[in-house]
């Protein structure tokens, strides 16, 4: 086949897979809550169901360690789930009214409705460290659908298998479940997925992956004639600090800890701790060196291989680096790296040490005075996590270092390890740039779901044209904010 | 003073401004929501006690009748106090608290809390059709001061001296309640705009006005080496669509009110009707040629005069399109312009008709066939509203066209006019592209806010160092999602 053959393939899929998505939009935007719901559920059916056929294809593409694997099918399905509860609630839709007020100066104020309806075909780029809860039927497509949009998936090239056999399952049980056919689409291929981004058809798009990458998709979004949200989770170094309460206490555990976070799953998500803050004369390089003891393992594909490579050869160029662990690369994989510097040089060439290693490798920063903490943390970019290791006779000095973290990353972890996200209410996994773009939204938990939403307001609109959730009487017993109040109870309209 | 001395103050001035809204950010975001609330209130009482000298300075700047001006003084006092009520309760902030769950499988949860926090420091380009309701300490304003964040104004040149005095009067207001100094910055042309919106110091920026000024800024935020959220306000049509029933039951009522709104401020709304469906043979060519009494008016200012004068020239250049009403063009204003078009003419060539023009001119699309109502709405660009006037009978056949409607525009009115828009909770003011870039956001009313705060999760964290409203005691008496229920209760912490 020549490469104009295969272009012309790619862009008829990509039509016909954009078509179907577009003409399963009005559908799922009409449809019933109910519906949507049972909908979602499907979905996690067929994700559980298929869970045996699933692991062997994703152990097979990915190397990731079978328990791994089958628990990030059960966070799957369990995430698929979660947002059918949410919708259930109504809560998803925020539904606010302002009854009429015939006597508002200087004018009648009309009777206003406010819902979030979807906001039309979602493209999602799926990751490739989370072969299943960041990719087919991950978080960024059970949140698109949970919000009542169709979704087309550009399959990570890590696990095309696996992708394949995903998209089966749950576009067969959302069809099952009375979905319209093209509710959840699969495109293969860097230009099949470019081309689908920039297409009108497509109405908003979520990515994982790394700040190269994420930034050239996010120009293609927001140069478009139409440019459409963007929403991409890039890369986080995900900072640590411990005080010298902290170590003195609990030393060894936090080194333990530490090293069980950053060489976890072989360092590969994008929570993973870059840079550990300890007090000089910690005394923890023998818990740390334990790191060397973790053994080798393969990467999840040759292009992670490499960009790992790469940087842990920049960090251990870097001036005044001292390596504590120096881990193996050979033919069969990667063991854990672990590299060692002043706090003064940090601050002299953060650069260098700013940029996320993808992989498992990190840096310890050795502080003389927890003031300079503060000034530290000032240097930090955009990141998903922070997180802190202190003492209860450490918190009344530590007002100035939490502002400073909250105000440059999105989660701040107190005396645990930002790896393992849970998928709640009030999880939030984004945050300033580089850690994500475009989105003050976030990737993981229930309010996933805003980013894929769009307000529309009803005003003095006959009631039976109403979206079921603005009507007066208060059929899906939901939560609404009626004349600036929350409440479940039904309105009474003066219409 | 030569352009490259112009220009070094200018670089100059915008560091300065910048530099103190920097400075200020850190204070803002620490401040206790009471604080913040006493803020508002101060600068919503500056205005009010400015209202003489604001209104005598826009009078002579923008050629806006002085009962417009009054009334645009009272609702910008009135949305800062809006916002301030509702930063009161809470509800803005969308606290959410997960306690931690011991037991949870396969890894125990941990305690888990989310707040909407302050972006940093936010821009906002003025617009020139509102000189208080949407300039300096407009509704862009206002909704940023109430995420916590500081703001710098580009001022609109349309008002220079009216942006000044607003600036002085709110700024001193401002720190005279206990604001830092650097709450809200002034800047002063194109050139400062846009520096500053290059500036890695601006977290977002929001701006209303035209779609060729608005997708140049837009891709200036978006190419940013750190992208950040640009919400633009841009060009809207507006249709609305009459039923034949609502023409034979109150027609002249009908042309009567469109002829009020699109008029209505010399046409110079972003909401104004650009667009009237009408059954052919509806005979209410004599209530349309009202229009014509109108009578001339001043423009804003010369460049909205020459983009009215050659917008309104294409319209009447385009094929199959009659005047109705013949506007005048003198050199002290414009008179309203009304023109007429079949339906086939629209769908065949929708390109040249669903332009904005900006200004008092309006097209009548006469249909044969309510039917074919639904294309035509498939034809629309998305638009901040979308109006339908029709009669109790036709309601069940409406609902295909209320469908496309809602997806193609951000407010759907019925029975009445889209000029005229509540400052509410339930307020949306805000569509799809071209109406609004960027944004699945609101730019009026309570939700606004939104636009300007990112969420935090704090994992574990101690009760003293976490903000108020996260605290296990609801001292702010707040409504909160706690284990996803919404309670204004106390928590009961496991922690």
């Amino acid at each position: 086949m020549t490469a104009q053959t295969a272009s012309a393939q790619t862009a008829s899929t990509v039509d016909t897979t954009l078509a179907a998505a577009t003409a399963a939009a009005p559908v799922m935007a009409a449809a019933a809550v109910a519906d949507r719901v049972r909908w979602l559920r499907a979905a996690a059916d067929a994700v559980d169901a298929g869970v045996e056929d699933l692991v062997a294809a994703a152990l097979e593409e990915t190397h990731l360690p079978e328990g791994r694997l089958r628990g990030e099918v059960a966070r799957t399905s369990g995430q698929l789930r979660m947002f059918a509860d949410a919708l259930g609630t109504g809560a998803l839709l925020e539904a606010v009214i302002d009854t009429a007020d015939p006597e508002a100066s200087p004018v009648p104020r009309p009777d206003l409705r406010r819902t979030l309806r979807p906001v039309g075909p979602v493209l999602v780029f799926a990751a490739s460290n989370f072969p299943f809860a960041f990719s087919v039927a991950g978080g960024d497509t059970a949140s698109a659908l949970a919000a009542g949009s169709p979704v087309v998936v550009k399959a990570h090239p890590g696990h095309p298998r696996t992708s394949v056999l995903t998209h089966r399952r749950v576009a067969d049980a959302l069809e099952g479940a009375g979905a319209p056919s093209g509710s959840l689409g699969l495109l293969v291929g860097t230009e099949a997925g470019v081309e689908a981004l920039r297409d009108h058809r497509v109405k908003a798009a979520g990515f994982t992956g790394s700040v190269p990458g994420g930034l050239a998709l996010h120009e293609v979004a927001a140069s478009r004639p139409d440019p459409i949200p963007f929403y991409g989770e890039l890369g986080s170094i995900n900072p640590v600090f411990v005080t010298t309460s902290a170590v003195k206490q609990r030393g060894s555990e936090i080194a333990q800890g530490f090293v069980g976070s950053f060489t976890l799953g072989v360092g590969q998500f994008c929570t993973k701790p870059g840079l550990l803050f300890l007090p000089t004369g910690h005394g923890l390089e023998e818990a740390l060196r334990r790191a060397g003891e973790v053994g080798s393992a393969t990467m999840l594909h040759p292009g992670i291989r490499e960009g790992y490579s790469a940087g842990l050869a920049r960090l251990r160029q870097a001036e005044d680096v001292e390596v504590l662990v120096d881990g193996a690369e050979t033919a069969d994989g990667v063991s854990p790296s672990l590299l060692r510097t002043r706090l003064s040089t940090f601050l002299e060439q953060p650069d260098a040490l700013l940029e996320e290693c993808f992989g498992p490798a990190s840096v310890i920063v050795e502080y003389d005075d927890e003031e300079e903490l503060v000034a530290a943390a000032g240097r930090l970019e955009g990141s998903l996590t922070a997180t802190l290791h202190a003492q209860p006779e450490d918190h009344a000095r530590l007002g100035d270092l939490v502002a400073v973290l909250t105000d440059r990353a999105g989660r701040l972890v107190w005396n645990g390890w930002p790896t393992g996200v849970a998928v709640t209410w009030a999880m939030h996994h984004g945050g300033p740039f580089p850690s994500t773009v475009g989105s003050l939204h976030t990737s993981v938990g229930v309010t996933a779901v805003r980013r894929f939403q769009r307000p529309v307001c009803y005003q003095d609109t006959p009631e039976e044209l109403l979206p079921e959730e603005l009507r007066d009487r208060n059929t899906l017993g939901i939560e609404r904010r009626v004349d600036g109040r929350v409440t479940g109870d039904d309105v009474r309209s003066s219409r």
